[in-house]
């Protein structure tokens, strides 16, 4: 396989102009625009094991999990991907297929062999001028919910980004954040942006999980957001606590403070 | 070292709001604009040994390099890289200080352990509406020219992206495109996506490189361009040949046929 074979074979599947040096994209008149990245790594993100199609679909749905975070929708993605010569074109197709399910426009991206399959996803997503979502508005008295059951990581079900759910936020939620390395973790990144602390009371757990991986397990991608109680925050809306004056390290389970022990990559654990 | 340390120095060095799950970028008025990315592979991009600081001012200025062909001013960019834990606080404060070095605003990325240093660098830039420089707009009669003599890569020069040239080929140069995979292959490019062959007479080669190496070399990054001869190119121009129509396979070299030698990264070389 070369290069230039899987590049033909995307621009005829993709059905767009990749070719140039850079995409060009033209902003529609009042948005902003948003910019989130994400690598995949074989034996760091996914097992070796797993198959072609379900990693090209779990690499760019990570990344649209962070667009749905800010309340954006997704514009168009860019895709660098590197993998042994061996895997050859079949893999390569597959991979893209899975990629492209999301029907995120590829625009742009970049080929290369490595020792090991290792992608790195870039979706651009747009919001109306002034209203993306961000971790830094949490207010004292805000009520804290999640957009669903918690700890489902384990059974490493499709990830489902939330996008109209977070498009329901806009103008009502205070602050808002993906699930992804676990509510704990997480939590603790909107508290200390935001300059206050969270009282978690209680959270929803997914089927067959347990409280350890729904606190901490992360990959949920859930939305976790705040929003004055005078709003009804949308339906599945699982309210988990309220956001109080700041004290400790941020985050309270059930009146102890709970520690962040989310996924860290150059943790010890 | 922990991810959040470094994230923590990343965000007082470079004084911006890194911390969202996205980057927000509010577009100018009458802009369009680029996205490229490129990777930055240990061992396949550049040796095991190299400074970190040279591998971080490398990896940015590949990908602006690609925004200078395309006529643009960079804006901002994405950075992700995956590096093995042993690598430490000292290497990755190294790398980003290099990589900080083009002065184009970091407002995003994603960091990951792995077993190699492996980055993705994203660069958004901008050029008013329409004015960005394509591959395929190479007419019959156009005059081919480059910005600069070739076959530097040899000794590894540092790479200094042909910014201010490229806004200087705006509205004059028919199609561009930056030299980093080799002439040969790069205005094979060219060619294909303009429907033409360009036959070159001669190549300005670098002091001590060689015909072969400024043929197929690449990493040059040096712009490739054609222009209509009633334009004057910009100063430090060579003119290397004319654009002729479409005939074999798109180049030829003093009369012959020119192959494509230039690097594929799946290819058998």
């Amino acid at each position: 396989v070369s290069e230039r074979e899987i590049l033909d074979w995307l621009r005829k599947t993709v059905g767009n102009g990749i070719g140039d040096d850079c995409a060009v994209y033209i902003p529609r008149k009042g948005e902003d625009l948003l910019f989130t990245n994400d690598q995949s790594i074989e034996g760091v993100h996914f097992a070796p094991g797993l198959a072609p199609g379900a990693v090209g679909e779990r690499a760019v749905a990570r990344a649209i999990s962070d667009i749905a975070a800010m309340g954006g929708e997704p514009r168009f993605c860019l895709l660098s991907l590197a993998m042994p010569k061996a895997k050859g074109m079949a893999w390569a197709k597959r991979f893209f297929r899975g990629a492209l399910k999301a029907r995120v426009p590829l625009v742009g991206g970049d080929l290369a062999h490595g020792d090991k399959i290792h992608i790195d996803v870039v979706v651009c997503g747009a919001v109306p001028h002034g209203r993306a979502l961000r971790r830094d508005g949490a207010k004292i008295g805000d009520l804290l919910y999640v957009s669903g059951a918690l700890g489902k990581a384990w059974d490493r079900k499709r990830i489902e980004p939330r996008l109209a759910f977070g498009k329901l936020l806009r103008g009502r939620a205070t602050s808002c954040i993906d699930v992804s390395d676990g509510l704990s973790l997480d939590l603790r990144r909107v508290c200390e942006a935001s300059g206050v602390s969270a009282e978690v009371d209680h959270v929803p757990i997914a089927r067959g999980s347990t409280l350890e991986r729904a606190l901490h397990g992360g990959e949920d991608y859930e939305l976790l957001f705040t929003m004055p109680s005078r709003f009804k925050p949308p339906q599945g809306s699982f309210r988990i606590g309220r956001i109080v004056p700041r004290i400790g390290s941020g985050v309270m389970y059930q009146g102890l403070e709970l520690p962040a022990r989310g996924y860290d990559h150059f943790g010890q654990s």
